[in-house]
């Protein structure tokens, strides 16, 4: 909670909340942080929702949408970047979902706006921990995602379709793979990221040809099948083209 | 104004805005789409602001930014896309913006959001005519503002830092020039959304090359200077350029 230490009021503003789109990737699959709602929504409608909720009057944007994942999830200090402003008059007046807005807040009727965020973050160093209105946190496949509460599916998607556009312009993975990879990992980040197969070959060729992985001489071990070489990030390198872009390479 | 068919009431949010950067093309320098607020901000701070106003609760935030736009400047039906919420509690509480807002608005005090949007226009075929409380409205080079009213200055870079990545992954110029346009032309318009000098055969070879311009059977005229031959944008191949997006030619 905000310490209320300036001029404004510290009140909850009934207009305007933040929702948070925390990508992961589990090895296999895209995956995002979901709260369950818990009971109360169930029988109406899904129960499964972005973390997210009203701002204080005293905060900015960027610091609600910091303070509302940690209290609904435990994540903390998390890099999160503007998705953008979603504010269709009808979006929080699903039956489910005034159901469960009128057992949580002071106005559930108010016409709310909302300022969505997203971030890449390593999966096996954030274990959510849900608490607040949160009765659960975890992560789940977006793929296997076919709705969420208010309009979130439509928001999940647009942080997805942000996902692909950076893909196109900057070196992505550093923040969703575990520090030692193979290229089947990358290669299925890519795949997963895109919704399309890319040809094995073809992406290994490419992503090795802009020089930001370095090779590590060592392989994967306990795995069931033939063990693959270990790569990691070049971190200076990958933050160069972090920063500045590259040719897209026509994924 | 929306007409009042449906079931929410036709009142202005007093905690939501949008604002609107219209940007346009002198042939020379990039300009932006300014209101002037008149006498009652004079004296204290920036007459000059983005159009922008609250929005109903009744229209989502795309009708909401094509609406006011329109009725500060008469500017209609314009494809706008969205830059990103600015909610620093602060920004609206300047002396000077609160005089004006105290002038114009039922609740000045109130927290207002903004979502800001962001266009770009061929100035020849849009003259702005104000109304309502914008007693002027007029095209103005970028490079010349260095104070607007709220934080406008800032929402005013952060479009032009959009544009700036654009450009990178998609051609931009057919909404910003006349139909024919000279290669000057083109390069001075990525001169001034890139804001640094760009080599005038590198750009000519790089801009030839991606293969969207048709050169026409005919030159300028009434220029002080040897008429240049007039280009136009091959608009099939443009328009797919524009959706797919285009290796990053390292401007």
């Amino acid at each position: 909670m905000p310490n209320n230490t300036n001029n404004f009021s510290l009140e909850l503003n009934p207009n305007v909340s933040v929702d948070c789109v925390i990508f992961g990737f589990d090895l296999e699959q895209l995956t995002v942080l979901l709260i369950d709602r818990g009971e109360i929504s169930s029988g109406f409608g899904p129960r499964l929702a972005l973390p997210g909720n009203l701002i204080y009057d005293n905060e900015n944007l960027d610091m609600a949408a910091n303070r509302v994942l940690d209290e609904l999830t435990g994540l903390k200090s998390i890099y999160l970047e503007q998705v953008g402003a979603f504010g269709d008059p009808d979006r929080i007046h699903k039956q489910s979902d005034q159901a469960w807005l009128k057992s949580i807040r002071a106005e559930p009727e108010a016409r709310v706006i909302t300022v969505a965020y997203y971030s890449l973050v390593p999966m096996s160093k954030y274990k959510p921990q849900a608490s607040s209105f949160a009765k659960n946190a975890y992560w789940v496949p977006v793929s296997q995602i076919n709705e969420l509460a208010f309009d979130h599916y439509e928001i999940l998607q647009a942080a997805k379709g942000k996902l692909k556009q950076k893909i196109k312009i900057q070196p992505i993975g550093f923040n969703l793979l575990p520090t030692k990879f193979t290229l089947s990992q990358l290669h299925r980040l890519y795949e997963s990221i895109l919704d399309k197969p890319l040809d094995k070959r073809n992406f290994r060729r490419k992503i090795l040809k802009i020089n930001i992985l370095s090779s590590l001489r060592e392989k994967q071990r306990g795995v069931p099948h033939k063990p693959s070489l270990l790569y990691e990030f070049n971190e200076e390198k990958y933050q160069e083209l972090t920063q500045t872009g590259f040719d897209n390479f026509g994924f």
